[in-house]
């Protein structure tokens, strides 16, 4: 979903960095950080060669050759990938040139490791992509007060824990840029996509909105003596969404990127509906809500299932997550659907 | 086994690769083509790792960082050598640093492919690294006559077939040469092991030594009704043990590189008692030839069992082997133990 929407933001990097280069360059090396090993995994590349070829096409060059770098932790599926890269290669037929867009040559590779450490020699890289990845942090933050009852910030959590996490994201969204000014070629461009908040207040609404269901499952299962009140307390989500204000703020004081471009939009749930969940509950009769809210608490618990596992035990996770969809769907028929908000920037590598 | 025997080849060809640059590289990248997924995975790379620091410490340049690709087919279990990974460079400690020779950064991907295609953008690689992977052919050759109980070449194979094989050794060969010369530097170095032959006779016993014993088994499974004749005739493996005329010839007509070293050695057998396969066994009182056929016995299953499973079917695959281990122990018991012959080329892209 909201790759599609950064598609435009994506294919002006890539126009803006083959035009910019004095030597149109004859490889470009680019790296997907946070790929995974869903449907779309292979999006972002395909989007690149397409923006290549078009640029390369109305500028009178020969596209280069392009290199693609995915880029997840260990644990990823690779295998998965690779299968579906070799499927993708063997489907791909001349006949899909069209319009004398030659596509590319390209050429792929899996990058196992954290993207908050080195992944790559330095000045090898022209484009940089992560997509809904940077939002997660690379530990907990330690914290000095109890965020009672909750497992993120809310209106109720206090100011401490509320400056841990902003600190913990403060270290890791820097060492992230810091890492990737060693990495990239000066010039190069940097498309980042996170999950944000548009407020300045951390502790908003907004940011828990689709946590709060799940706090709510949760205290739910401590009254019934289900859960640990204690486990409750101690649970909190390695993620922070961070503000305009706090990202452009990073961005100039780690020095190495100029921002060409932020950008704030919603999160479309009706493509949750439509494409990716159960189309036979999609076309169910039930409220709109709750059939929003199944694809997107399936989709939750696909990201978030291990932590909830590892925390509170396997035996209890398939009911707090049916708890979790009935709290997200009533949430969602009841309140205004599109509250996740996020954020893209560009960047360019300063020379 | 044969990779330790080649190390020596190899400390050579980064030692030179690092003097002959008048540039000394700021990353040095390389590629083992055909890595496998076991315990030898990573022990190219580490060797190449030393071979650098070793050779930047004499220069008295500080080492350059190294980007070692790991690659094979897509159906190779990447996810295994990415754990693996992890758990070296969780493990690896600055202890290890050992007289000043301060290891390089290294950065690591998986590539998926066929190295008989392109896999690396143009005049990428440093130095391409491959081990018992050439011998194996793209795709069995197309035969215009049958080789009637057989599964190989052997003394009774007609010429037909044999000329078949060499020109698909020929064919993948050269198509292996000219697609590393697009991907490498001028300048770069290139190590290739691989299973061969001493003699000009393709159809000698030598390269029919580990093959006749499972050629003996289906015989005998043929002979008991287990196994349809037809079927037996129509298995043949797809590899091709080439001998050192043959590859200089081929290296020479290709025209890329220059041939800087050719070495060839005996596989020792002893080695796979010892290190690799059931310890126990090899303590046991069984006669010498037995030990070490049972190793080289599970090593080849490991290596060619989809290809009889594929071709047989799997009801009869265990049955198969444990009569291939049966006659190739006794072979071993009464044969020279040392009869497979190992190929190493050292190869320098012309500039």
């Amino acid at each position: 979903m909201g790759v599609m929407k950064t598609k435009g933001v994506i294919e002006q990097a890539i126009s803006d960095l083959c035009r910019s280069d004095v030597h149109f360059p004859k490889t470009l090396v680019m790296a997907d950080l946070g790929c995974s090993s869903g449907p779309n995994t292979l999006l972002v590349g395909s989007m690149v060669i397409d923006a290549v070829a078009k640029t390369s096409l109305e500028m009178g060059h020969l596209a280069p050759e392009v290199q693609i770098n995915l880029n997840d932790l260990p644990t990823n599926d690779f295998n998965t990938i690779f299968f579906a890269l070799q499927e993708l290669q063997e489907n791909t037929t001349t006949e899909e040139i069209i319009d004398d867009r030659h596509p590319p040559t390209c050429y792929f590779t899996g990058v196992p490791g954290s993207f908050f450490s080195r992944l790559f020699p330095a000045n090898t890289l022209h484009f940089v992509h992560s997509s809904y990845s940077l939002q997660w942090l690379s530990q907990l933050p330690e914290l000095e007060e109890i965020n009672k009852g909750h497992i993120y910030l809310s209106s109720t959590t206090p100011e401490s824990v509320s400056k841990a996490y902003y600190q913990q994201f403060q270290k890791d969204f820097m060492g992230f840029l810091m890492c990737r000014a060693e990495e990239m070629m000066g010039g190069g461009r940097m498309v980042l996509t996170l999950a944000g908040r548009t407020t300045d207040d951390a502790r908003g609404e907004e940011s828990y909105y689709l946590w709060r269901p799940l706090a709510m499952a949760l205290q739910e299962m401590v009254f019934e003596g289900l859960v640990d009140e204690a486990k409750l307390d101690s649970f909190n989500l390695p993620q922070y969404t961070a503000s305009p204000t706090e990202i452009m703020n990073l961005v100039e004081c780690e020095g190495s990127f100029t921002l060409d471009h932020l950008e704030i939009f919603d999160v479309n749930w009706e493509a949750w509906k439509i494409k990716n969940y159960d189309k036979d509950l999609s076309q169910s009769k039930k409220p709109e809500g709750h059939v929003i809210g199944h694809g997107v608490a399936k989709a939750i618990r696909a990201g978030i299932e291990s932590l909830v596992s590892n925390h509170f035990g396997e035996a209890i996770v398939d009911d707090v997550f049916t708890r979790y969809e009935k709290f997200l769907a009533e949430r969602m028929s009841t309140e205004k659907k599109e509250a996740l908000v996020s954020i893209t920037i560009s960047l360019t590598k300063k020379m």
